[in-house]
């Protein structure tokens, strides 16, 4: 968390100091609209924030979207309905690749899995939160806190088509209570082709001058017909430029803006090394793989998409790390907020401490990193069926345990999630398995040795390849089949069971069990307490002139249009749909549709297609509407740039870039590529009437 | 560097300081013999450094050794002889697989490109220098020392048989001449089977405990004859226990202790995790390529292991930078340097700005490296035909320019090593070639972005894959006669050329020399200038109570049989037979040849096979005998530690650890797996007369 009252003390900081105003992801009832009004001459006003709030939605499983009619239509991202395209496609038609767009209101397609929620109000229950726990030692306290949260979720949501959540701000700081209109039956309307809603792949993925028309449409209903939305953002009908106020609000998932110094430094040299490397590798077996011939191609290609995102993921949030001005940023927040604690007698007894309990924590986390994964978070050693054994295993031992004893993930509130997992629909492939699985033994040999008892007691005298050929050959867990008669037959099964995953997954059960308890009562508990103790004495000191940390929940945030330096060079805010037609090359992933090769002479070359802003976002704002003064649509958030990875930890505001299609992009594809004519007099009536 | 007499002053060094005293690649003439003398009570005495000097022996292309008979036995690693084994092996006699053991004198043969050096004399010629140099301006200064390095070296060369180096040591603060016996007729004796040369292959290379008989014999020949070398080594008749004094005395290469921490800091946090990030993406790659067949995987092992070699050593150096222990003792080392520069009004006005100007530079490079690497530092974007390219059209345009104005690597003096890369005979192969150059010039679109002027230079429309296909079945280079063409056929015969591979090579050119230039002048001049400044200070500081960075020239360095914590454990520095034989799996790495599995009982189980020692030692040592304070071989080094890669930057005593195969070993491998009596006899005839 920066503080931008204090960062001004030091010399170093004052330059960046002036752009620190538009950090920050804020809670609607807690918008500092005197920032705004000072620093752009605008200030929202509860009518403005309303509205906004209103017209906002969020995906459940993971985005955000916004309405932009009155009859229920929502827009946010193609990547956000990607799954939803993928259930309504078949081996006949592909919507994934050739789009979808519903000529007609019956044509429009209920999306299986989709629930989109609307945030209608917001109240702080911390007061009633803190009378039930006062005065109660650690677990008891705990205990009632918990009990209190259940009874005012079940007290508000007194119909299906309500949703509560008591939502932890400041570490337990605060407690609000977000009641959202639930919808359940949300259909597709329209999504472009995947090669230009992800048009330049790998290579312009989280970078900038970016080219994506990545926007879907998809239509809430209540009872079977287009729900009534009166609250709905328009299109604006002049395009951001340069400078320009902006506006995001969505969900931003999650972000760990209040890390120690001594956790920054665990991730940047240790943590985000090693998974770098071990990704890095990966990726370049699983392309490899795909060279194998065209249908090795076609199965590997969902495990490679999203290793390489991952890389880019964990690359962006390295490079903010090691990037000096920005570490150094974070090491004198902490020396800042130190400074206050030590100068308070209590608090440095009480609070000061957990730096170095942190620290210690770190030491033996690096210490215990390679075991910790290596027996326990190897998620099958990278093979689909092994870490279905293992679930199977442990779910057999944890089922019948009383809920609150069971490893969390054996829960009964993660059964769905569970079930989902081990009892998969989707086809396993032998040929696949067999190379990830070889991976992931390699990867285990070399991280713990050849001579660890461990490793020795996965290979036996074999090698990986061996080793994962023969388990791979020999279980038929693949088969769906197997996998229910054993999920549902208990321990009993798992003991008759001569499935040789089942077999392995048994035998390294206890070392599983053993290392991560090890981590659990010895690091995580610590950097947990630890951490409770610092975020509260920041709270204390800071009060509620700050935001909390990301939660998905929904969020404004305020910047403005503007390039970032990069490698020296100065890259420019906004880019043209004649620079999507320069920068196509006819190979993939620079491959345009036929849709807009045909329509080329149609869209104006001028068009804004993509605009970089200074807004603060992270994962889960996919989809967020870009919003100028006037609470209009002026884009449509979709990625940020490589520097907003670095989000993770900290706002940079010289490099961090939100990523959105503008706003008239988004029609003039819709018009002119699309002919969805009845789409966009719904979205220009939407404009017309507000 | 490290300052142990001021170390003492901090107290975070303090408990570190007494072992501090094992640091050292000391020259032989000024080994600190009154150190080894209060720690262990042992100083060597004039005639104990001679016999050790004249036992010593480098082979010229990166490897040490020593003499262990009268008559020129030459005991070195396995991989020092590599590349013999491969010359005189054919398609039905391969004696990497199943090793070499010459009967008899005759059947020793001679290895084709092997030199051995022993060094008969060192002394200073600082004086001298100075004398001719002083008083003239910058570049006449220069120009003045290496005339009178040339005429001091041929005044020395007064034969074939001899190599006369002057020797530049601690950055110019002094110039010694080294004068060797040079043997060029070398003569392979005895290899064991790669298979227990390098045991536990990439899994084990660089780990701890070891299981290697990295071992071979040569012998120098001189008129026909092997030559009379009285001054040996003998095999010590006791084997070392933990805290032995041991003694190394080799050939370090390359060292970089005298690094500011802003170079560190490049290394560590961008130069260091992009390529190991590169190297594992073509680890996976290469590994998955073997598995498209056997050939494939034939004619692909040779990179992998090269990439697998280097990305442990990346990996090992990354790793001790961000030891926060090791990387704080580097800061305080500066700091105190520092201090004292300061303290200095001359050298406060005249050095310290240095720093400064090394860390600009290191702000410069991170900035440009993308575009350095990508453009220049390219290497053919991994193919070797477009390498080769690359050389053919920079050859025809420099061969022509005086000698002084070419590029250094096609000056007169590099024109036999050019020759090498250039017409190799070693067949390329077109599947490899287009699986590595689609790799690269991924990898180039994704450094510089696939809008950038230079991206699209080279692929055009096209993919890298359709691109590096393209390029390499239409190019004739991987023909040696083509390329000898090219070679001798200069401009014209380049500007005639329609080779696809030739007119890339062609039309990046310019591009290359651009940003290798901006390179050259804005950061290298600047980083060498100021490093040269930082050097000399340091040496007026300290004088030659310390040690000079390693250059490849004769080091003895001491120590001690030691272990080392590793990931919260103790690991034992002697491992012995059994240990060996618990290991083998069966399974290639671990696989052991049919010689030791026959040997078995013959093998003293209890024989110890490595050890580990707290010697200081880097790259170059390979090969270097083990020594007791009696001046007996008691180990032949072939490796460190993972730790040890950190040698490069600095010495860690807690962690770094040389690597050697105990003498022991050697001998009853000799004895009872191989039975080479011929040898035997001459070693312990050696041991006898000893």
């Amino acid at each position: 968390m920066r503080i931008p009252s204090l960062a001004l003390v030091f010399s170093t900081l004052a330059l960046a100091s002036a752009a620190y105003a538009e950090e920050g992801m804020w809670t609607f009832n807690d918008f500092p609209a005197q920032k705004t009004k000072a620093a752009y001459g605008f200030e929202p006003t509860p009518a403005w924030l309303d509205h906004v709030r209103l017209s906002s939605v969020r995906l459940a499983r993971g985005c955000s979207g916004s309405f932009v009619s009155a009859s229920g239509l929502v827009l946010t991202n193609h990547h956000c309905v990607r799954e939803c395209l993928d259930q309504l496609s078949t081996a006949k038609d592909d919507f994934v690749t050739r789009g979808f767009s519903a000529k007609a209101g019956p044509d429009e397609r209920q999306c299986p899995a989709m629930e989109i929620n609307q945030l209608l109000e917001i109240s702080d229950v911390t007061a009633r939160l803190s009378k039930v726990t006062s005065g109660l030692a650690d677990k008891a306290q705990n205990d009632a806190r918990k009990a209190e949260i259940a009874r005012i979720e079940k007290e508000c949501a007194t119909s299906d088509q309500l949703r509560c959540d008591v939502v932890t701000l400041f570490n337990g700081g605060r407690y609000d209570l977000y009641k959202y209109r639930r919808y359940q039956d949300v259909r597709l309307a329209f999504a472009p082709e995947a090669a230009i809603a992800h048009f330049g792949g790998d290579p312009d993925n989280f970078n900038f001058p970016r080219f994506c028309l990545d926007m879907a449409l998809v239509r809430v209903y209540d009872g079977g017909k287009p729900a009534v939305t009166p609250e709905h953002l328009s299109f604006a009908s002049t395009s951001p430029k340069a400078g320009d106020l902006t506006f995001t609000s969505g969900h931003p998932g999650t972000t760990r803006r209040l890390k120690t110094i001594s956790e920054l430094e665990y991730l940047r040299d240790v943590d985000l090394p090693a998974t770098i490397s071990r990704y890095a590798e990966l990726r370049g077996m699983l392309t490899e793989f795909g060279e194998r011939g065209k249908e090795q191609r076609r199965i590997s290609l969902a495990d490679l998409l999203g290793v390489e995102n991952a890389l880019k993921g964990l690359t962006g949030r390295h490079q903010a790390l090691v990037d000096k001005r920005f570490f150094a940023t974070k090491q004198s927040e902490e020396k800042t907020f130190r400074a206050k604690l030590e100068a308070d007698a209590a608090k440095r007894a009480a609070v000061v401490p957990a730096f170095a309990a942190i620290e210690t924590s770190m030491t033996k986390l690096a210490e215990l990193r390679a075991e910790l994964n290596g027996k326990e978070g190897h998620r099958g050693f990278g093979s689909r069926s092994l870490a279905a054994a293992v679930s199977l295993v442990r779910w057999a031992s944890e089922k019948d345990k009383p809920n609150a004893e069971r490893l969390p993930e054996y829960g009964d509130a993660k059964v769905p999630a569970l079930k989902a997992q081990v009892l998969a629909k989707a086809p396993v492939y032998p040929e696949l398995e067999i190379a990830e699985l070889t991976f992931g033994l390699t990867k285990l040999r070399e991280a713990l040795g050849p001579g660890d008892p461990f490793v020795k007691k996965v290979l036996g005298q074999a090698s990986p390849r061996q080793k994962a050929t023969e388990l791979i050959r020999g279980t038929k867990l693949r088969e769906l089949s197997d996998r229910t008669r054993l999920f549902d037959g208990g321990q009993k099964a798992i003991d008759s069971s001569k499935d040789p995953l089942i077999l392995l997954a048994k035998a390294i059960d206890a070392d599983g069990r053993a290392v991560r308890k090890k981590y659990e009562d010895e690091i995580e508990a610590v950097v947990k307490k630890n951490s409770e103790v610092l975020a509260k004495a920041r709270f204390e000191t800071l009060g509620a002139g700050t935001y909390p940390d990301a939660t998905f929940t929904l969020r404004l945030s305020y910047g403005t249009v503007k390039g970032f330096p990069h490698r020296g060079q100065a890259v420019e805010p906004i880019t043209t749909v004649a620079g999507l037609f320069d920068r196509a090359t006819g190979a993939e992933p620079f491959e345009l549709p036929g849709s807009w090769i045909r329509a080329k002479s149609k869209v104006s070359p001028e068009t804004p297609m993509n605009v970089a802003t200074t807004n603060d976002i992270i994962g889960g704002n996919s989809g967020s509407p870009l919003i100028d003064r006037n609470g209009a649509l002026i884009g449509l958030v979709f990625d940020g740039n490589i520097y907003s990875l670095g989000g993770d930890f900290g706002f940079d505001p010289e490099l961090n870039r939100t990523v959105a299609v503008e706003s008239a992009a988004i029609l003039q594809a819709l018009k002119n590529v699309y002919e969805a004519r009845r789409l966009v007099a719904e979205i220009e009536g939407a404009a017309a009437g507000s």
